[in-house]
């Protein structure tokens, strides 16, 4: 056994005992830090996401600075998109799809074979990465969800209430399904290419999924995140589901065979380990705590390290993505009481 | 008894049997609707909620198009804050504070006595709207939660993250409890304000209620809440409180002295019956179902009327705001379908 496959964030993955609680937190290689504005200068977000060299370095700067539990590829969610024949800019109002899918024309013109081959700069990433981060941290690989995926297709960017997808569900559920089934395979295909480049866990990202009915959650995102959670089963690699806003949906998510679950700050994890008690969970500090005092960072931090010795395991992170305005200082705070922290 | 007494909104809201559900939709009297555009090219957004006659006139057209069970006074949440000296304006970004409540010192300074004098526009206009609807429909007044409101005032207008009220409870919760307890104090002066005009219902709104954490929705919501509710207790106006994205918190709102809880969509009504048998519920169709199909319009409502039979009352409702695009076609089929269900 490597050293790696004993680290502390991995053994709380698969539940196995561990003296203190790993925590790396989402979005860490980010616009909080100087020294990734200082790459974002010279390289645009599209720009570094495709190149490799410039990915690994922004992947690091986190580790570097903090020594944060686990790395996660620097990347987006939509880059399995552009080879699908859906490209995307960024613009300062977020994404933005060159066209939105919408029609039967659109969907069936969507290419789901080309995963591997037009990514090929991520699983280059995951290499360089992989070599500069050695036996001592591990490096999470990630793809958002099919259906949050398929908001930003069919919204064409954000959403406030998601009123071209919900037409499409209220109207035509088999386009919907069909245009889900397609962003499904390629998900399973570009994440047993994150698997091969060498990543040691696997984050599927539903940031949208929790805006359904439960019924249609079901129906619509349930089977195809099932899908991409058992095609990895036999990878050896740990799997993680973050659904936000996920409290209405337990029932339904406790069903997957998957070893951790993301959870926000809006559910207490005392809670969220009483209703799950065969998961690692994953969390759940507000990310706005970090703007406020450090005596709450601290106590608050504590408290969600205390209650998740309760957990199967437990890997601290925020509820959600750090935010551009986190201080430097308030993530060390963080960083030293969890990692002070003694089970 | 009047046949007020006896409409079928008010007999579910106190959980008496009727033959037939309730239905009214949040924002019935809003954009969606050709005749209230048409009011809206004579008089601004703020002039409409300031003129009895026209605050009057839109709050009928809905019922008079539709026949809903109920009435809803047509006004803002934001109107109580103007006399406390919180004046505000709606532009097309939403509305905008005319400067944000911050610190100590805007707090000190806002006013709580001016309710009734500084919104008597209100009560006229509740005693117009009562004279139109007569023995027939029930009106509902309404106010913000203070939380709710909280969020306006501290960060001027809408938000995302909400960066501002975070920041301050987090490193100045004394000051968020200052705040909150003075809009408690405007909120049940201008509800008392409402019922002594004449309304025959009360829904207190909580759209933001739910981007905290549950300890902290118990420490900053749930007392004020409660505050609120309680002051109308004795009042025979029953009371809904509208708390969306309520699903993390039901162990806390199931405390509450109320009549009846709304829900959005995101959680299945059934679920909802079983965990709050106690309380009649009001929803909770999702408002972009109004953009699909008239088979799955009827199908799905035809469900959710179903389900509510087994609740303690129900008043079928959307689960939040309908929205400007919404067919009036749609909005017919619902209508109809609801008021056609037998129980």
């Amino acid at each position: 056994m490597s050293t790696l496959h004993d680290s502390i964030f991995l053994k709380n993955l698969r539940g196995e005992p561990t003296d203190r609680t790993p925590i790396w937190v989402m979005r860490q290689a980010g616009r909080y830090l100087p020294e990734y504005m200082a790459v974002r200068k010279k390289l645009s977000f599209n720009e570094l996401c495709r190149t490799p060299e410039a990915a690994c370095e922004v992947t690091m700067q986190p580790i570097r600075r903090f020594g944060f539990d686990a790395a996660i590829l620097f990347s987006d969610i939509l880059v399995p998109l552009e080879p699908m024949g859906a490209p995307f800019h960024f613009g300062d109002g977020g994404p933005k799809l060159q066209r939105p899918i919408r029609s039967e024309d659109d969907i069936r013109n969507l290419n789901v074979t080309e995963a591997r081959e037009g990514t090929g700069y991520v699983a280059e990433a995951i290499k360089l990465i992989k070599g500069e981060l050695g036996d001592k941290t591990p490096l999470i690989g990630f793809a958002g969800s099919p259906f949050t995926l398929a908001t930003y297709l069919i919204e064409g960017g954000g959403s406030k209430n998601y009123e071209n997808l919900k037409t499409m569900l209220y109207s035509r559920p088999e386009l919907l399904d069909e245009l889900m089934d397609k962003l499904t395979d390629q998900i399973i295909d570009y994440l047993a290419m994150q698997v091969e480049a060498g990543v040691d866990a696997i984050q599927l990202f539903d940031t949208w999924g929790g805006i359904l009915h439960p019924q249609d959650f079901d129906k619509v995102i349930l089977p195809r995140v099932r899908r991409i959670l058992d095609s990895l089963a036999d990878s050896g690699v740990p799997r993680i589901y973050f659904l936000k806003g996920n409290a209405p949906f337990l029932e339904s998510v406790k069903t997957l065979d998957v070893e951790a679950l993301g959870m926000d700050w809006t559910m207490d994890l005392s809670d969220g380990i009483k209703k799950l008690p065969n998961y690692s969970l994953q969390g759940n500090l507000d990310p706005l705590v970090l703007y406020g005092d450090h005596d709450q960072i601290r106590s608050r931090a504590l408290e969600i390290c205390r209650k998740g010795t309760e957990a199967k395991g437990h890997v601290f992170n925020l509820g959600h993505g750090i935010l551009p305005k986190a201080p430097i200082a308030a993530v060390e705070t963080l960083v030293e009481t969890v990692q002070g922290f003694r089970r």
